[in-house]
């Protein structure tokens, strides 16, 4: 298995470093052989290159049967709007020349940190839904964007064809058929002609999933019924930029942000990653919570390499030390906390 | 005074009638003349002229010194993404002609209500903060829009100018003046080219209000942290659609979404109307709670004829009518339940 690390910036490469260990632990326990090759990306990749997802980056994901990533964004650049070079600019270039097409969020609980949700209990209780957010279309990537001459006037472009539409839904269904057989569509069919040809082909490719049943729901509406009642959802598909507002929304429901895994899949290329963010303000300090990772390296040796008993003695791991609370600061919780290394040591 | 009344659809009738029977109370308290006139909008407004937002509607909006609007909206146009008319476009539409470029949206507890809140009471004790989500630009009106020949592209445009930002960004400051001094410029940065335009623009306002403390923050962050820690804000500013999704996120976190009012205003026109939708389903039942339009009502005294002692006497007899639990269904938990009708008039 070739495996390429990208751990990026701020906490990137302290979290990453132990899910590697935990890969190398497992591979040993499995009779694997991995081998790991790292590149460059985000600020980081600026700093070195210049580039922020540079051509040699680019050509160790080609290679790899999967990529580990970290986390990108760096503070510096996000309040001056007139850089020329931004980080997050090799994330979308990234995501887009892999081709991963569908961003896989689960938002899930752990019994052990739900009581730190910011909902209710009753409301909270057994959550368990996933979106599969499309991520290398719409207003992301839409042409024209820039501005007039004079600069007083920007634009964006919102772009969708029924092809990515389509098969980004069947992913969706697909993943429904195998859970509770319940479809989201999340849209703005009220207002934006993108979203009615999300409804238009959803509705369309419906006939050929008859036990899935098909909601159609408003992004504002579901912005509102993620808190109110999240149990109420399973598989839920939407674009990409309501993805990005809506999975965010998500991620902190459960309590458990900083466990939380994600996929990014498209038909070639296969990407795993925390959805935490690069927390610039905890890099380097060796307190940063590294399950995310680790959770996103066993999403990819069930996604990537289909191998289910080494995704499930990740998760194992992981929940035992959930159980011993061996766990860092921000879910210790008055208990000791251990270092970001001193988890991964313990998990490999 | 002359007030336009836009019932709309669904609910809208039943909630208006309980607002005109408490502004009818107030004007006989203080002694003003008021007059009404009715006009149609939404679904009601196609029904009986194929147009949403007809041209009689608009000269009696244009003619009244405020409009009070119920809800808009009708399921039957909901799953039909091919409809030629929707009830939504006579909402736009009255916002673009009117000029209403900014909705402002407040959430805010009350005590007796609290509990009914999704998160946990010390999450949202003593939540105060407000949107002003710009409304009459970006992606909701942005050229081009629509379909490729053959149907299988669709697109939107998002554009925005200085000028749109900087009377926008204004309001926010000046409000936040009037607050806690926190200004938060809600945008998608490192992404959108209008965003980066609201993030340069609201740079270069600063200066002129040395006394508020700007904060500036990436949409999905602002998903995540409303429901982590709302009472952080203070004022938010921010986009048509990114104000669409986190005002609707926002209304759920105080547990009294059927008590929040909104005021749309521009420069000439204002407008005054519930947050919560047209409820179709309990349309017609005179089982839905008024008090949001009649709070609605209250700030029309205040925001639009500078009137404060009689919106201070509708949000007193709304606090008693709470504390009395002379109250709709949603909201008398097992106790007593009154029809929306007899809290109108026990209001009045
Ligand atoms: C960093 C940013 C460009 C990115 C996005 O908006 O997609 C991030 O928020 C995410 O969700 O992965
Ligand atoms: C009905 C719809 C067009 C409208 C909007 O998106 O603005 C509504 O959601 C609102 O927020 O008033």
């Amino acid at each position: 298995m070739n495996i390429a690390l990208l751990p990026g910036d701020g906490i990137g490469p302290e979290v990453i470093a132990q899910a590697v260990k935990v890969v190398k632990a497992v591979g040993k326990k499995f009779g694997h052989t991995i081998n790991f090759e790292e590149a460059a990306v985000g600020a980081a990749a600026i700093d070195l290159t210049g580039n922020p997802y540079p051509d040699a980056t680019h050509e160790v994901c080609l290679r790899a049967d999967a990529v580990l990533f970290g986390a990108i964004g760096d503070p510096k650049y996000d309040n001056d709007p007139k850089a020329k070079v931004r980080p997050e600019q090799g994330l979308l270039e990234m995501r887009k020349k892999l081709g991963l097409f569908a961003n896989i969020r689960p938002t899930f609980t752990f019994p052990s940190l739900i009581h730190k949700s910011p909902l209710k209990l009753e409301r909270v209780e057994g959550v368990d839904f996933v979106f599969f957010r499309e991520l290398t279309g719409g207003i992301y990537f839409g042409e024209p964007r820039g501005r007039n001459e004079q600069g007083t006037k920007a634009f964006d472009t919102n772009v969708y064809t029924k092809e990515e539409i389509t098969r980004l839904a069947r992913m969706g269904f697909e993943a429904a058929q195998k859970r509770r057989k319940l479809l989201t569509c999340v849209d703005k069919a009220n207002v934006l002609a993108t979203s009615r040809l999300w409804r238009e082909t959803v509705q369309e490719l419906a006939p050929e999933y008859p036990d899935v049943k098909v909601e159609y729901e408003f992004v504002d509406a579901v912005a509102m019924r993620l808190i109110q009642w999240p149990k109420a959802y399973d598989v839920l598909i939407t674009e990409n930029l309501f993805g990005d507002i809506l999975t965010d929304e998500a991620s902190v429901i459960s309590g458990s942000m900083g466990l939380m895994p994600s996929a990014s899949v498209g038909t070639e290329n296969k990407l795993f990653e925390p959805i935490h963010g690069s927390y610039p303000q905890a890099a380097g300090k060796d307190i940063a919570n590294p399950l995310a990772t680790v959770l996103s390296a066993a999403m990819m040796f069930e996604y990537a390499f289909d191998l289910k008993a080494e995704a499930q003695a990740i998760s194992d791991v992981v929940n035992k030390s959930l159980s011993e609370g061996i766990v860092t600061e921000d879910i210790a919780e008055g208990a000791k906390a251990y270092k970001t290394s001193e988890v991964g040591d313990w998990l490999a």
